[in-house]
């Protein structure tokens, strides 16, 4: 995978996004799923926490360090919380694509994947007047028909694949032409491993401390800086809204910001930037097994 | 969520509360559990420590920083152990609801859920005296229709929720004028998911070291602190009365008492404050999926 | 749960204890299990470790302390490495019981808790001619009905409870007159949940470092002794037999003996002390559940 | 288990070893893995880092430390990456046999052992042309009858074993006169339980932070280098090869090259060392369980 050349000199990049799953996270699943779910009240409120408080702490934390920010929201947290999703985008942040009910494109149909792409973009134009340019698989569990659908819709990104260090141009299809930008995502650099715990729905059933998860994201982003990779945080209001969670990825973005030679900004910014590069699209097969 | 006025000029408030759950924590759930569990002698042994030696230990550390709290104490436990409790009631604390063999609201029909809040209520009038203002949902796992059986009963607070740092006036039904003050907690102010391990019952299989226990919520109360929160900690007897655990939580009550503009109660004392605050009620609905 | 009198004016007591399941703790369980694991050759020389390194470095590491320790040996290891279960008698050292197959006792019925209490003595005699005064429940899961099978075979203590910081008399049934000795453990003083993993038989999946189970273990002792307890560690030589847990455990050793005022000794030896102090035998009953 | 004489008056003996599973090591498994899991194209993406990015920055410092390396190659993901397979042959390492989809033996029958082994050979050839001396069992789970099937087929080690801290020769069957070279291996020293999450596929679901993998190796180094032994790392490159983990391994190759009296080399090295002892074969017999 070859490097990326960053604008204004930079050496690397750095993106700390949002996914606001909300209730939608826990709600999509196998059969009964929404009813047994639904019907916990504390769990929905659990999860109700994003929207709440939250999104405010953390467009707070945004804003006194004047980080331009993605947040992915399906399109059932847009339906249910309107004014968050509005103050997010009242407050210049890039709101992009994340299913509507949180579903998971491999256990779809080709017709339900697109019903829910569809639904998706309606809620997020409903209520946000947004139509956005990045997708981000629920549960970055992309299916290899995504992209396709992705590219008919006017997506310039996906970030849901975790093959690089860097940005590249995805061939829709194995061989295509036509291509959106991939920006790699990774397991490691996300809050739900390290602070999730729903009883049977959820979590490896331990719970981490913020200064643990902080020092994992942060030599990480030490990692990718030195190799002029991009290095993309996924936090998840839900969880890193806590109150020291929140200070501590303050203290992360503060000494993010404090290098100079990466450039701190949102997902659309770099797959605009990544276009313009002119890459030739790199296809992916699938894996075959020969008998 | 709107913050809250604390009283005497305080920032924040602080709450040290402990489940008593003892073998009802393991004896409840599908068919047979009573049986199968009840048959595991050591398993018993385990939640026995709780009403044996971790009560009186945590008493003792309690009455040593001077700190009134709140013990939710399921009927089954005041009904096995009766003298721990009443000690904790000699010693001046508050005893609340914790259901009466630790049942899920959420896993039991209506019937069901009123005759363990009745046979709950009944266990601690008989054993303690007692008629408690407060509950907490067993495995906080509060039903959508458990607020207005609480209402019904007399009740003025719950603590099962999680979507806020502040307690707030919770509307018993959508729409409802009548409410209950609830007092939020989290999954991460707990010791279950630091410390819990029983095979084939309970936990990751993993157990943390008081130290890390004590980072954790140690940070989250700096955290709530700043935001003028309500930290509410949520240990039980039979992990936290552990002779290493119990002396970090000496060493964490002594640093929460360092904070002068923190208020350092029980729940029953935080509810009726808040109730004198005349908070509007906030309604919140079942999460509702279009097709 | 009263205090103990300690010997010599020592203020606690501590144990290092291990148990020798080898291959046995994984072939018992459900039809099928001895089959399919036994046909795991990588498996089996994951629990053979223990006797073949494990044990030979442990006893060194005692030997070095001047240490008496007491080893749990299932029928099942005696009888496939009797070299490796000499050499701990050899060595001065206590050798107990721990089932033959390492067989969970809830899990059998009476007939099959006699036959493998049985045959773990015959195995234990015939190997290194010893016949044991101590007991502890494989997964420490003792039945309502061990402790009486036991005094009928004269056996003096039992480990397997959880229930007390300091060792008690146990009436065998409740209300009975004859007792056993209960010395408790716990499962924050195992090397299991620390160190084990078996993929598809056990453990969480993580393997922590010697470093954190050791501060687990150093932080519990300091509080035990505090609290004039015995402190138990149970250790598995086929996993803290490896070079760097053994170096951690060889420290704590050095740590323990540096407090001058615990009495370090063998379960037999602080069994037998408390039989000395002649304690009013404690019964406890199997939970009832009102209807 | 007796030590071993290490060349040059060397004290003990090192390896960094890596298994370039890639896509095979989740696309094996029960009835419809390969259909279920190869649909998964994120999952199938965060495999391909391994040869994409992993191996080229692995080869880079194992370049700068100079030291020579042993890869065990699945067939399938020299079939699927063959160039990335010659850099390693090109950059002098050793080439070694992992199956041909990642099949664990002892979930084979012996035709299907014997096909799997034949095809991992015959990949190796033809892409690299390479004939290995060296094999490792996937998931390290050898079947008894494995080791007469690689002494058949000319392997002159195997790497898959755990009962001991020094490599031995390992008779095929028995008492059989002919046997292997065995390196063991231990859990402890593997990357997959610190890093590998993989959601409805592997993983306990927490991810460790890449300075707690390298203190937990680290010990267990300077452990082994105390007794003699010959520690072998092992490192998946889609999992180590990110850039925080490789600064680790980094850190840590520059650790263990400072111990002058440790031989530092690849596996092949140290099997035909080994082999040069002239040891007696040891025989290790399948459990068995008298009735």
């Amino acid at each position: 995978m070859s490097e990326i050349r960053w604008p204004e000199g930079k050496a690397a990049a750095a993106a700390f996004t949002f996914d606001v799953d909300a209730e939608s996270a826990v709600l999509w699943g196998g059969p009964g799923t929404l009813e047994s779910v639904g019907a916990r009240m504390s769990v929905m409120s659990h999860q109700a926490y994003g929207p709440l408080v939250g999104i405010p702490r953390i467009l707070d934390l945004l804003e006194r360090h004047q980080i331009a920010s993605t947040f992915f929201v399906p399109g059932h947290t847009a339906d249910r919380y309107p004014e968050a999703i509005r103050s997010i985008v009242a407050a210049g942040h890039e709101i992009a694509h994340h299913g509507y009910l949180h579903e998971q494109p491999t256990a779809l149909t080709l017709e339900q994947e697109i019903d829910v792409l569809d639904r998706g973009l309606a809620a997020l134009a409903d209520v946000a007047g947004v139509r956005p340019s990045g997708y981000r698989a629920p549960m970055w569990d992309l299916s290899w028909r995504t992209p396709a659908l992705l590219a008919e819709r006017g997506f310039l990104y996906d970030s849901s694949l975790m093959d690089s260090d860097h940005p590249y141009e995805l061939a829709i299809a194995p061989g295509a032409d036509r291509s959106l930008v991939e920006i790699p995502i990774q397991w490691a650099l996300d809050d739900w491993e390290q602070y999730c715990y729903l009883p049977d729905i959820s979590g490896s059933g331990l719970i981490e401390s913020p200064r643990k998860a902080r020092e994992l994201w942060q030599l990480e982003f030490d990692g990718l800086r030195r190799v002029g990779g991009c290095w993309v945080l996924t936090n998840h209001p839900f969880l890193t809204g806590r109150p020291s969670r929140a200070a501590e990825l303050d203290d992360l973005m503060r000494y993010v910001l404090d290098h100079d030679d990466v450039w701190v900004t949102n997902l659309a910014a770099i797959a605009e930037h990544v276009r313009t590069l002119e890459l030739s699209p790199r296809s992916i097969t699938p894996p075959d097994v020969p008998r």
